[in-house]
């Protein structure tokens, strides 16, 4: 598999409450294209399609997903459903919101219920790159390349910073 | 209908989470009864049980509902997820969680995006009895005897206090 | 009634603080509109006119109004005052304030007290589309022809999302 | 006049949302007693009684009241309203809620709209004697003898604390 | 005295942290001048001339100065330490912060200690409108004609609003 | 294996800060059992001790641990400064801290910087118990059996609450 | 000098607003003795005592004081203005305050304007310890017997934690 | 040592978490360099390179470094990690983060567990300057040179503002 990773048979399920939210959940699409890890990434309303919601979230486990990512902003309640319906990892990416910048959307995703966890990330792009790399390290427990590639991520962006600033 | 009233043809389903948010949501019950409005109690969690609620909520307005008033704590998805389902009136109370005293409760119900409203209530006790009042109202713009015994209601209360405190 | 909707019998009102929530509030008056449902649009200012927002209020439910939807920012006190003079229905929308976004708009006009309900929603425009659909849904609990249409509106705008976006 | 104060002609109006709020407003109510300033305490409601309170305040510079002190919890709508209905200055007083400890009352007090000032003090019982002690400024800034009343106070507090604590 | 009010007597003074906040707190000299209260207007900082700030406002009192209004940004201490060396009445202006918008400027002028009182008004230009609302008012108490212009301000500004938006 | 689960080959390290954190994260630990989730429980300072937690995090992937969970008060750095020595997938839990009511831990476990994944759950006991059914729903993506006994566990507690409270 | 060090010169002044503050800053004063750190504790509040304030802090630099640290609640101005009249190194301890649990005592402590630095540590007792130390800290810079204290006193207390909790 | 300072052996080292950082914490080094204090500046991650800053800041006062200043935005961990492995005085600069304002930031340094002091200034340009000059003012106790500087640079700045406004 090549950086032109091949998503027919995902692993990863992006999903986002509406279009605007691509602009924010993009950034994990990227981070899984680098990885090569396969996905696919769908527009999914907890709101306004919430039968289309329990069905795709219902059979992602038998169409072979893995990890579901769901990125939503104010009252944010996809990452919250998906969890619900389904017993893979639910990764939640709060989504910057007008009023109340992405504050509402966080507390929204991250004080879930015991019993229905959803792992929250950062309010924004650098949780969607951040929800993507730990997509990839949970299929890295028991997929030796994707660890692989993860690890060549790492190292690549964390080697010391050798020049003085002044 | 007395005061003892008779819910065998609830207009108002209250709905909570958790039995946990009963000591709250009761308080929405007790003006419910108080208004001789026949209403129904049940725990419907969004998390634990969305199937039932998706059948619970889809099913309401045919079975005579014309209000739900939904409580939930903390990421509190349950008024939202309502809404999602039935086109009638869905009124909110965030209930007091342990760690952010309901403030994520809050957020997570009136944050609601743009095409599914939910009415939201103050945090706890105080948005219970205030959501089953304005249910009363709603009932109001057609059921003449409700609207007459929720101004009898008012009118009880809002009599000035004449006493001077020294 | 067309989607030029007659508003010379007006359902619903809108009230505001100042022209300067028009921007806000105007999208409620839109989505009214777009229902057919009669409606009118006033400057009520809670601090500036209070003895004519009393008088407004106080004479609304014999003018034939069946809902209030007020929007106010920073110490709203539109909302709570309609309220407080009124029986029917009133929906809140907190408008964005400048130094807090609206977050005080919000806890001004959602933390009343117990016995004078205020239905309040998301800050700012959303919030203003929100409350004029749950106007609507409170009118079509006894408007058959509410119903229909919002029902309408609703099929319109939550048909599943078929296109993966990769 | 001794600390026994004579209320009969009161200059300063205390008034306060609901029986609950007393027990933080006693204590502007106790400062004004030590400074002999004659003042008057009524349960006056925004929300319960609004005629009354427009009634009340409308009328309360024509009876000889000089300053008004409002405190109020949770959406805290009378400090805001008896500023609508009186050029007298208003003092708010936010008295500490049930879920959001005051946090609410604060914002529905301060966050007044340009045009209709209220004077905010501290949530809870510090606001209410500094409430009553800036009551008694605004009086001594013609009334001398007040004014002397308070100097003494402020001296008596205000000595250098001379001892050391080890 | 006409709108070219002659501040060489001044009843009111001004005064904030730095220059920057002259463009809120210039608001509320703009309302004395339309009110004609003679004022001036002073930098004097807490933290960077607090000597000078002890002396000037020391001195307040007898140079005829009845209210002073006090605006400040970030952990605002001017205010509070006005009031710690004057009995005069002292209005605090939260003026807007980079960061905090303001948020961090309100807590830290209007949470005084018991025995302090500092009368806060909303934060930023807001907020010095009403303080110089609030400063005549004070003044009204005994100077009839400053009561008189400012009932004119209010009665010009508080018309109801007649026309109908749609 | 059975219900008293072998943890002498621990998959899951749940960490944590300080012994006084236990009582939030034996939550943790019990659901892990109650799944036969070999785990081990450790208390690793971040601040205290520092080399520690780095030969331990940097060490767990060569000894067989799948996933971390860390749990965190106040500035909590535990889980990030983890996630920075390993690539294994690390679950965050903000323990409720004095003075803010584990706001403090959350904000500083969530809002990680790209590049630097951390999971993070619920505030307290509730997010304690979510990362170990996560650390379960990850081992499970390769785990049959612990697959098996996590979809028995939600099974046994999402039956639909089929009584009605009245 | 042993344990009970002998205050006579002290090197570090620990002042706070008022009595109550003793509670938390005595937790300052019993590291400083346990280190041997010759230090005094006085109640000096900047809102009742300023000039006495102004005169402590004005001549603690030749009284031979080093660093200052200063604990208050609420809107804390004690540690600015302290900073305000020394160039010594003033440390901040926010005393958690009774409606906002210390954030408005945070927020006023540690949004200093440029150019009069308050060095702010943690709300409550675990603020006063840290205080404390870095008090040592910087005495340390140059007196190597502190340095050797708290270099003992890290090392007592940051020993890796060896026990396995299960 | 003039201003154009000599930083071949610095007293202080600024270290911030990423180049980003560099625009806040310039004017950290730019007052250094005012003051003629020797310093550097470094990129330093406590979450891509935490082995390098573990060595960094574990030689770092043998090298001669007597103070830390370390900048950091969101989870920000660079501060409190540095304070865990040094007895050097560390300076915290909370930089302002996209969505939350560095309101995380500020929550994440500040909040520091008892026994590892972080000395936290005001979020950004502000609090970056402060650091700086708190900086000197440690040095300042024990180098004679560096506090006639700050002395000269604090009169310089405090002079009284004589001019009116108006």
């Amino acid at each position: 598999m090549n950086s032109e990773s091949d998503n027919s048979n995902p692993l990863v399920a992006i999903i986002m409450g509406s279009s605007s939210d691509w602009e924010t959940m993009r950034h994990a699409s990227l981070i899984l294209t680098e990885l090569a890890v396969p996905h696919e990434c769908r527009i999914v309303s907890a709101h306004r399609t919430p039968d289309f919601l329990f069905e795709y979230v219902g059979s992602a486990q038998s169409r072979g997903i893995h990890v579901l990512i769901a990125g939503a902003g104010g009252a944010a309640h996809l990452p919250g459903m998906a969890a619900a319906k389904t017993i893979l990892p639910v990764l939640g990416v709060p989504v910057r919101s007008r009023a109340l910048q992405g504050f509402d959307s966080l507390l929204s995703i991250v004080q879930m219920p015991k019993g229905i966890p959803v792992a929250t990330h950062a309010i924004g792009e650098d949780g969607a790159v951040n929800a993507a790399l730990q997509a990839a390290a949970i299929l890295a427990v028991s997929d030796h390349g994707i660890g692989q590639r993860l690890k060549a991520y790492y190292d690549q962006r964390h080697t010391p910073a050798l020049e003085k600033l002044i």
